[in-house]
């Protein structure tokens, strides 16, 4: 990697920055011979650093926790995937002006499509943060009209399933959705114990599409229990790769081959 | 290079781009083993562009042209350097506090010193830009009382010589002075022509010393005429390479030692 004075720089910006957009961003900047790097920041004044990545001319910003919302004020234009949400996790800066999209709404959106998951059929999400939100709008947009929002955070979880027009329960007795989807870190430490599991036996033998958007480990302890009843499912692993790569392409104008991709979010999770 | 999330970034800021901090700053912390990365960039606002430095925890920023004197009013801090010529070629983020420098004025101390030109030298000094007002505030905190300022421009001519209680003269006639000093894009272009230098024969032959801020190339038409004359000179190469160092210093805390930094500045110019 040479930089020099025509490197473009994209960025991150985090509550707590990781390693794993680093990774995924350079390797393919090194793989693909484009004069871009990639940097991961955090900061105290959101404001001043999105008037940094302006008046800097810094390409492109990926925007985590707790960033998500408090950006929008200092953009000039949120793509639907952004508006639909009221949350960017991406910024593309163009020559002073700033767009945002969120791309984790525009991975879900596909993933739901190329998985062929209809959208009459019912839903069961498990989770009420900045995750679930962009998995409810999704489906929402989606078409999805029937679904239950299952959350102990009463307020976001009540807020969440009026703001689409779904159902909301602070618990999981009984649950009838064809759909279920886990959008709590549970199963993030692993362990195969039931009771830290978002879904029972129970509630996945009735199922027909198992959504864990818990990305590591990828295959989660729901994941394995999904599969093990034969049930189709979808995985964190396809949301973060799908998110990384719509970033990528809306940086460079350049969109990787689906080997170089999987080989950049390998690599990219080794250090992660 | 591997950028991961502890890496820490320099910059510098210029109306037009250059390569040389990017290749100088690079190549040292490769040679070094550091987690550093230096890439340049341009704005097109000084204040949000400096506001930015400090909420990404930019570790340090070089200034260039037009920015010198514009970025003072976002700063918290100046060194004496940076104040007695209200200057900034240098700024040092530690968690948000923006310290600035003027590390052309601290090279140019720093070469009057180890070269041994007495306080008490006579100097005769062309041109009247933000370079010149660096070499002159240096002579004055050195000591110098004798001096002369040659300028076609009037006001800044003037202005510079007043400032610093030195007399001013538009042209180059009756110059008796120990030191000459060249602060004129004259040489840039090569050329051996008397016409097109900031000093004649005459002017070299009773001068004690000749100072050619000139950088690039680094020997130029009047540093080879005043080797020819077995005069002592101070190169514009030095100031370059003395100033740089000064900035790595005060961005690592690491002081490379003198074969390092001679390959560092040696690699920087190819491209510069």
């Amino acid at each position: 990697m040479n930089i020099n004075k025509d490197t473009q720089l994209c960025m991150s910006l985090a509550g707590r920055p990781g390693n794993f957009g680093t990774r995924f961003h350079n390797y393919l900047y090194q793989r693909l011979g484009l004069n871009y790097i990639y940097k991961a920041f955090t900061t105290a004044d959101i404001a001043a650093a999105v008037g940094g990545v302006r008046a800097l001319g810094i390409r492109g910003c990926a925007v985590s926790m707790p960033f998500k919302e408090t950006c929008i004020p200092y953009l000039d234009e949120l793509d639907h995937s952004a508006k639909a949400i009221a949350s960017v996790n991406t910024i593309v800066n163009t020559d002073g002006h700033l767009k945002a999209f969120n791309t984790d709404f525009i991975a879900i959106e596909r993933l739901i499509a190329t998985h062929g998951v209809a959208s009459d059929t019912s839903f069961a999400l498990r989770g009420s943060g900045g995750m679930a939100k962009a998995v409810v709008g999704a489906l929402h947009t989606a078409g999805f009209k029937n679904g239950v929002i299952i959350a102990r955070n009463v307020q976001a979880g009540q807020r969440l399933a009026e703001q689409y027009g779904y159902r909301w329960q602070a618990d999981d007795r009984s649950i009838q959705a064809g759909l279920l989807i886990n959008v709590t870190p549970l199963g993030m430490a692993g362990g195969a114990d039931e009771q830290t599991q978002a879904f029972t036996l129970e509630h996945l033998s009735q199922a027909k599409w198992i959504f864990d958007v818990v990305a590591l480990p990828s295959e989660t302890p729901l994941i394995q229990a999904a599969r093990r009843l034969n049930k189709p499912v979808i995985t964190g692993a396809e949301v973060i790769a799908i998110q990384a790569l719509e970033q990528f392409v809306l940086y460079t104008g350049v969109r990787p081959d689906e080997t170089l991709i999987e080989q950049a979010a390998a690599f990219a999770r080794q250090a992660a």
